[in-house]
């Protein structure tokens, strides 16, 4: 779960919100993240009090996270989901974001745009007006130099993220590993995302650009929710 | 390695001419498949008489091979190729290729993009005026059900490509799975690469654009050869 410097308080007035949106008979899709956790808590709790979903996690924890909540798990092979609430680690009014901190992004871009709906949750540090946050960029382990290399071509700086309580890099829960690519102010997140899509190697990056429908931004005082 | 309908005489005579180009010094990308495999022994038969020579190989195939024929190996993180001997499953005049007949495509472009050049070799049932072969795309397994909807809303027919010698589907090099893309003449590929290089969960796919700078099309009379 990622460190933020949103008040635990904010990141959770948003998840409630978007969890409350979820209906009986619904699909899932279940972020990763901790304001994404509280939201899976939230869901938990209606599950307890009768609502019945099914939820599609978007990685290891949420898969845990879930299953202590009591939420009855599918994967994509079973069904669509609905809806998918998913946490942020920067966004821009118009809802391109940007996420990865938790090294989960590819599977939560894989879910988040299979539902109908795709909630973004999180506080109000993680608001700007331009995204300038370092794109976390999933790639195989082999073409750590030339994908390297590539970014630079973009004017971009990347750096491979290292582990804590594992030595060496960050491996995902795909077997891949992260560079984490500074790019300074992005003015045109469409068309970084569709470079870095195109770089050999590059699993998934971060930028995710039409994905969200509907923002809930969290403070300490309540919640602001826009469509995207 | 993958069967194909040409003649070994013509990939051989393609290979042959391709592998002339090697210069002693050089750090040679080394493709994967059944002409690629004839330039890696004639390779190996230069460095038996003295070339000195740098192979990058492709492909665990690749690798066994290279070893074989005696051919030193470094990797991408220790040096960059000068050239790229690779082959194709199929090619048009433009230098524009389908490759991942034999799942390696995704590393086979990594490096072939990072060589100074590239050379296709191929024998002559390769060639075509409109690329039309199926598009091998290696993704996650977790996002079959996901890319499967994305690529039929690209118009193209996707079917898993399931393994001989194992049971269920091929697994790659990289631990992934490959569905093979059916999108009848494919008349704007440029435009296709981006957008399935765009879909969630894809890894990499088959067309090779602005990757060749050079093609050698072998038959049994003989080779062409033609800047791409």
């Amino acid at each position: 779960m990622k460190a933020s410097g949103g008040t635990d308080e904010a990141k959770r007035r948003a998840a409630e919100s978007a969890a409350q949106q979820v209906e009986s008979g619904m699909v899932v899709g279940l972020g990763t993240g901790s304001t994404a956790a509280h939201a899976i808590r939230a869901l938990g709790e209606a599950v307890a009090s009768g609502t019945e979903i099914q939820g599609v996690p978007t990685s290891y924890q949420a898969r845990a996270l879930a299953r202590e909540a009591g939420i009855p798990l599918v994967t994509l092979d079973d069904a669509r989901p609905d809806i998918a609430i998913d946490g942020a680690d920067q966004l821009q009014p118009d809802g391109t974001v940007i996420k990865g901190g938790g090294a989960a992004h590819t599977r939560e871009k894989i879910v988040d745009t299979s539902a109908e709906r795709c909630l973004i949750v999180a506080d109000d540090t993680k608001s700007t007006d331009v995204l300038d946050h370092p794109v976390p960029v999933e790639l195989l382990s082999d073409a750590v130099p030339t994908v390297e290399r590539s970014i630079r071509a973009l004017d971009g700086e990347p750096t491979l993220r290292t582990a804590r309580r594992k030595d060496g890099p960050v491996v995902t829960d795909n077997g891949n590993l992260v560079l984490d690519c500074a790019f300074g102010a992005i003015e045109a997140p469409d068309a970084l995302a569709g470079s870095l899509s195109a770089i050999p190697g590059v699993v998934e990056h971060g930028i995710f650009t039409d994905v969200a429908d509907e923002i809930h931004v969290g403070s300490n005082d309540g919640v602001s929710i826009h469509s995207a």
